[in-house]
């Protein structure tokens, strides 16, 4: 079997592949704008097409539907978040909260469609439906394993139980998104996270 | 200048007016029910005429326009939202919070439509978006009135202000509703409301 490196045919061919995902790349980047200012089930893939410079065929041959590339989109978006809280553990996890607030605030057009779409999503025949069940459910088991770690630690405020404190900041840094969103100046999400959080906490964070 | 009752033609007159007033209504928990199910923006005409069992030009007799169902609906729940703090104060009001929470709770249909037309409206584009940032800016100011007379009395949490509380409330609520969209048997959204105000208290509401 050739090495890879002596098949004269190998440089054209990684760079027709690495030329293949920079357009898929670019694909979902056009997705991601299109969703955001929409929302998904308004928005066509032809409206996605146009605006990647592609026609309908050329985007069905990367993409086959819309729930591929909203599927690509959630994929891209879960690798991202999981690098914040990976290899954490107690109130690190916690420091990687306000990690992620840091980013959603620098990145409005996805928080946008995000907002959205977990709006439109609670609809049990949307699309992303069993999507966002299960990220509730797995960022609400995670942040409550942090928690649970902080209790053990003696640092999480009396009264205060790791399930509640995990719902609270799921639940806060949903709608504050939407209050940063309605007015851009006036919250910094960062510090709004880390706020409360360490009301939940005998210790700054 | 004839009394209204000695009118022979007031009582048809008032019975036309009911009637009309009547579809109104109907027409209006029409247009509730599809722009709960997909949305505003992906929402038509026909489909709300269809709903409520009139033609097109029907209903465009009634309201002119989406917009003017949106804000026809916007009217009612304002009115209804306002008994719940008006003529109340201080920690009265935080109470307030605690019953539009079991409000919000019994009418899964409207909490969604609200989910989604908040999202939604971010966009400056959209016609509910002015409707939206004004409503933001009153319930923030309203509810800092709250925390403020709250804090006057001495019972306010060490370390927290008024503006803060507000928009740790109004965010937590926002995304609080979601939580309960996606898994309405796990969260009571009254006992979170009240939870998270009186983390903000030295005293229990």
């Amino acid at each position: 079997m050739p090495d890879i490196a002596a098949d004269p045919t190998a440089p054209r061919v990684r760079g027709e592949y690495r030329k293949t995902a920079r357009r898929r790349e670019e694909i979902v980047d056009a997705a991601l704008a299109v969703f955001s200012r929409v929302g998904y089930l308004n928005s066509s893939m032809s409206e996605i097409a146009k605006t990647v410079g592609l026609t309908v065929p050329g985007l069905t041959h990367h993409y086959p539907s819309k729930a591929d590339l909203l599927a690509a989109l959630f994929d891209r978006r879960d690798l991202d978040a999981n690098q914040y809280v990976a290899g954490r553990s107690g109130l690190d996890i916690l420091r990687g909260l306000v990690e992620i607030a840091q980013r959603d605030e620098e990145d409005a057009a996805l928080t946008r469609m995000y907002a959205i779409l977990a709006a439109e999503a609670t609809d049990p025949a949307h699309p992303a439906h069993e999507y966002f069940k299960r990220r509730y459910a797995f960022i609400l088991g995670h942040v409550e394993g942090a928690f649970t770690q902080v209790a053990a630690a003696g640092l999480l405020r009396p009264g205060m139980t790791p399930t509640e404190a995990a719902r609270a900041y799921v639940a806060f840094s949903d709608g504050l998104q939407l209050q940063v969103l309605y007015d851009p100046q006036d919250v910094s999400q960062p510090t709004a996270v880390r706020r409360l959080l360490e009301g939940f906490l005998t210790t700054p964070l």
